[in-house]
């Protein structure tokens, strides 16, 4: 058996898992990604991307790629029983409260996601794109690669962690042996069985990793084949799903906790044949007895249909199902005494599964900060409000940065605590929503104000607007810890850690996501939504918000700022080299920056009129760099100010800041604000309180 | 020597020959490219992209790559002498007007747009982009494809055109004989000697096809090796730049006409390192006596400098220029002269060159539409404008749909007469203005009033912004012909042919490019830039604006109009085999309609508000056809209504219709208007004479 060491090794190649690879891939960490399956996913899955998920996919490059391909759902149609008990259309709303976010919610097949996290993860490393072609004598990108490797066939057999080394960050803590599988032995059995079950992922099937093992066991016995390697990794993370084998080596303390429901749901990927009025439009169908069904239109002429099973039955006290009284057809029929009198036929089907309803959590995220749990592998819920694929890349997205900044030695290793703090508390509440929102929905809808055990359609259609801060991802608000300075917090702690001025900037609570307006490049007029320079790299971002700087008084607090972080903040925490392909946004640069950046990136947004100000002669250094080889820095001075094209992007309303205030946002990696404070000496000493509890200084 | 047939053989893979092949590809017509030099452009050449060349590379998907990648030109800055003689900034314009086009203008290497040309003819085929991989056994799709094939290291030594075959458009009579070339033949000698001689693609260098016939003959004299081949094709398009062979070919007929002037200039592609404050602007600068330089910003942190050589001069009646005296170092130093007291510096150049302003056009662009000249090879000007690249294109966008029609058999073969038509005069209008716009640029700047023989910077100002529908590109009006039919012609012919109406759709003038506006799909409220159902697949569009139909006169008006195209008009074109990735604009589709669509697209646009209207049985059905596997299809019909997130797309007021009286927009292939008529009987007559005149009925 050979021995490799790696910084992280990842177990599961999901969308948890390539989102977490393409983070580390982005900061230059050796990786390992392995997974039982032969391949990615080809059909069915996941589809829903929301707003958040999508802003956070945007920050690598790959938002507008799904954008671009993906079917945009733009108005949910409520559809209920008349009086006669016949369904009718009874309301529509916009499927997201617009001016959430600059996207909206879309659906895509989830196998064209993982494609584009692959190509993503090769760009971190060439910085090119895949339609350039390989780099020459690197055919394949990743077998060639010392820092990342993404296997599959490759199932973990065992997993210690050496609780002698806690204290070091800096050990290879974990060890893990990998069984390498054949492909027969990787192939879900029941998919070489039946190419047609559609129930083989679903929550419905038994896991198959104990059939893996014991087949590949009697292989290698026979064989004498030494299929088995151990890899000692800094960190281990479980993006492995419901089946979680990470989660299950642990122990049992780390069991998800929860139940099922009595309700069973089927699902068809189909392009159907109907005469529905409605069928291109997200649709939420209660029928008066015949149970429920939601429609959601996806991408090439593709609906995905959400059906209530009444007629199948969840038995006896394990709530078991029979699973062969699922078929399309089944389901199909369901569909269409729920939808009658429309008429609903198809030629093709694309996919097709069926689910049990029930909610689980689990105990802990992490164990002692060295092996991690993500996505389905800690939270498993229902499937329709289009969160699980969502919540999981969240997950990793927390994660990744964290993880990645430590193992380069910058951030400080006890920040990784945070991870647990941060994800089980949504987590938690995703699991009351789809509580909520699961019965609801499968609930009969009542006649009448007197019928009790039915469900109102009106508490229905709150309900549903309701939770849509939670369900876009952008309502989303961490507790304090030292990566988020609130507000009057604890006075033990508070002389230490920093504090927020919160109503200096009112719509960048700490704890949120920070979000995007569009602003105007000072060098040249363009106008940029805020995000996109602000890409995920790995770096920390003060935000400088110097106000109206045509006044001098703005203007001598903004280079007093300026000159703070030039001179004592950003020598302090030192340069971080980033991947060839950290920035997104542009293509492959011949002229990337000959020196590395520093770890924090400073951008001004003023308020001024452009055209009253000259960068290089008004502005302290830290806004325009200079670069021997590269001349001026160009492209970190932006303007709240009106454009040719593109009207007014009103970006100090929208941040809630005041222009004779000004505020100074800082924004980690990640995009949430970790801290809001002033323009002034007071707030210099709050930035860099906050930077000594969160990174390591250099030497 | 073996012989192959083709249907187009096209000469030159640059910009122009790229285009060409795209338009093939998409209509699946069989084609061969041939291209003498070893491989596609990597750095310097063309870089400026116009509105209107955007709006047709975003009809075949590559727009918003370019649009990505490139840097957008937002501002041009006019530096002028002050009244000691020193530059300062006098104005500030924005480079495009608002309003004219989704777009404005951008910058990037032409080598990147080469390859987004490749990857979108690799997709013609395939139906999938690059990132996607390569489809199981196609590891070369070009060198496998039978359709279409690009090949290097190729030059034509030998053209004859059948006459006696002039009336038969399915004979194959144009004979060329080509040569298979060592990559060492396909170099130029230039190159090879001096890796950093920026002339060798300069008008101030010779051609060097003579040196590469006799090199490459001698070696076959010796080897005996049969490096020739001949090939029978259809048509031959020679788009192989000013130097063009094809030209040279088809004899001293077709030769050039125009002059050079005296005014040399050199360029750098430089990342500058200076204080000039306005270095990412656009800038025009006239110095008071060391002559004028433009700033174009570019992607990467590159600048490009058009700087004036006013040292170097040419000499005698040929007016030769030395062109030992012009390098890198020469032309930075003219630079410095000119923007003195500025600093102008830098560490890495790009590309350099040098050329002498002079305006050349063909006198024919066909030789009996069998063979056609296109971009430098019938046109050659001064480069500074961004428009050689641009028409360039734009020739063989026009010349493409057309000749890959007629090869089908859909087109009537007389209409490849429009290609010079419509072509040549475009030729004339960009050298009339590089005539007038160059000799502006290079004068001395008028001291005052008095000053006669400078130029007065007002007067250049001026000239700048007039010229501003042309150069963009988007104030094109073809003449009156079979495909465009305008008002009030020719009563002789009238009879016969289609008149227009264009007071019905005041900004779709036959002629000119139908412009887009956004409106949203009825069936999911979507907005969509009307482009983007508009994209480049062969098809003609006809676009009915129904007006606001939830009026039952007008719904009738629709129907009506909707029925005779669904039982006359369409019947009598029939469909057309559209290729696997004629819809740019959706990923992949694995439900591709199943029946060929009809060679006519029909769109409806209507002005009632949207929830008023039920699609499926409000409609006539050639809004909504109908496909046994497929079901209805729900991606023809928009409506001019407010969205939810993106505000009102405004279209009826952008095309200039009345919602009382609607119109029929008649849209060729390319997306010229060919014919605005009325929603009546009346109407449909017009719509029946201009396709008679255009289009072969099915037997």
């Amino acid at each position: 058996m050979t021995t490799a060491e790696v910084d992280v090794l990842i177990v599961g190649a999901g969308p948890a898992g390539l989102m977490l690879s393409l983070w580390l891939s982005r900061l230059g960490v050796t990786t390992r990604i392995v997974d039982k399956r032969t391949g990615k996913v080809f059909s069915g899955q996941a589809d829903g991307f929301q707003l958040r998920t999508l802003e956070m996919l945007d920050s690598f490059g790959i938002g507008e790629r799904i954008w671009k391909e993906a079917n945009h759902m733009i108005e949910v149609v409520f559809w209920n029983p008349d009086p006669k008990g016949v369904i009718r259309r009874s309301s529509r709303v916009p499927d997201v409260i617009p001016g959430l976010s600059r996207f909206s919610q879309v659906v895509l097949h989830q196998g064209r996601m993982e494609q584009f996290f692959l190509d993503a993860i090769r760009k971190s490393y060439y910085g090119s794109d895949p339609s350039e072609g390989t780099p020459e004598g690197k055919s394949d990108p990743f077998a060639a690669s010392k820092h990342i490797k993404i296997e599959r066939c490759v199932i973990p057999t065992k997993l210690e962690v050496d609780e002698s080394l806690s204290g070091n960050h800096d050990a290879h803590a974990v060890t893990v042996t990998l069984r390498h599988l054949t492909e027969a032995e990787a192939t879900p059995t029941q998919k070489l069985s039946n190419l047609s079950d559609g129930l083989f992922r679903s929550n419905l099937a038994e896991d198959d990793v104990e059939d893996i093992l014991k087949t590949s066991g009697s292989r290698m016995d026979k064989t004498g084949d030494a299929s088995e390697e151990v890899v000692k990794a800094r960190y281990v993370v479980g993006c492995d799903g419901a089946h979680s084998w990470t989660r299950t080596a642990l122990g049992p303390d780390f069991a998800m906790v929860g139940e099922m429901t009595d309700f069973i749901w089927g699902v068809l990927d189909i392009v159907p044949i109907t005469d529905f009025p409605d069928i291109r439009n997200r649709c939420m169908v209660h029928s008066e007895s015949s149970g429920s069904m939601m429609v959601i239109p996806r991408e090439n002429k593709l609906v995905r249909l959400y059906i209530q099973l009444t007629e199948v039955n969840a038995e006896g006290k394990s709530k078991r199902v029979d699973r062969s009284k699922i078929t399309p057809d089944t389901i199909l029929k369901a569909a269409q005494k729920i939808l009658s009198p429309y008429k609903l036929e198809y030629h093709y089907c694309d996919w097709w599964t069926a689910y049990q309803i029930g909610q689980r959590v689990g105990r802990h995220f992490s164990k002692d900060n060295r092996v991690f749990l993500t996505g389905d592998a800690v939270h498993t819920h229902s499937p329709k409000a289009g969160q699980g694929m969502n919540v999981s890349m969240q997950d990793t997205f927390n994660l990744g940065w964290k993880l990645g900044l430590v193992c380069k030695g910058i951030l400080r290793p006890e920040l990784l605590s945070t991870y647990e703090l941060e994800r089980k508390q949504i987590a938690e509440e995703l699991i009351a929503f789809d509580h909520k929102f699961s019965r609801l929905f499968s609930g009969r809808p009542a006649k009448d104000i007197l019928d009790e055990t039915g469900v109102s359609m009106e508490e229905f259609t709150k309900a549903f607007t309701l939770s849509h801060m939670f369900t876009t991802g952008v309502g989303i608000n961490y507790q304090p810890s030292l990566l988020v300075a609130k507000e009057g917090e604890d006075s033990k702690v508070a002389a230490k850690k920093a504090t927020s001025q919160p109503k200096l900037a009112k719509s960048c609570q700490p704890g949120t996501r920070f979000p995007s307006a569009k602003v105007l490049s000072q060098a040249d007029g363009r106008p940029w939504e805020l995000h996109h320079k602000m890409s995920s790299d790995g770096r920390f971002r003060m935000v400088v918000f110097g106000g109206d700087i045509s006044s001098s008084n703005h203007l001598s607090n903004t280079n007093a700022m300026g000159e703070f972080l030039r001179t004592k903040l950003l020598p302090k925490y030192g340069s971080v080299k980033l991947s060839p392909g950290s920035d997104p946004h542009t293509c492959a640069s011949k002229f990337k920056t000959a020196k590395d950046p520093s770890i924090i990136d400073v951008l001004l947004v003023h308020a001024a009129p452009r055209d009253k100000i000259e960068m290089l002669t008004d502005l302290d250094e830290v806004y325009h760099r200079f670069d021997e080889k590269l001349g001026w820095d160009y492209d970190r001075v932006f303007v709240d100010d009106i454009s040719y094209h593109e009207g007014h992007g009103r970006a100090y309303e929208a941040y809630g800041v005041d222009i004779c205030k000004g505020a100074v946002v800082l924004v980690r990696p990640d995009g949430y604000v970790g801290l809001v404070t002033e323009l002034s000496e007071d707030g210099q000493k709050e930035v860099e309180k906050w930077f000594d509890g969160v990174l390591r200084p250099v030497a």
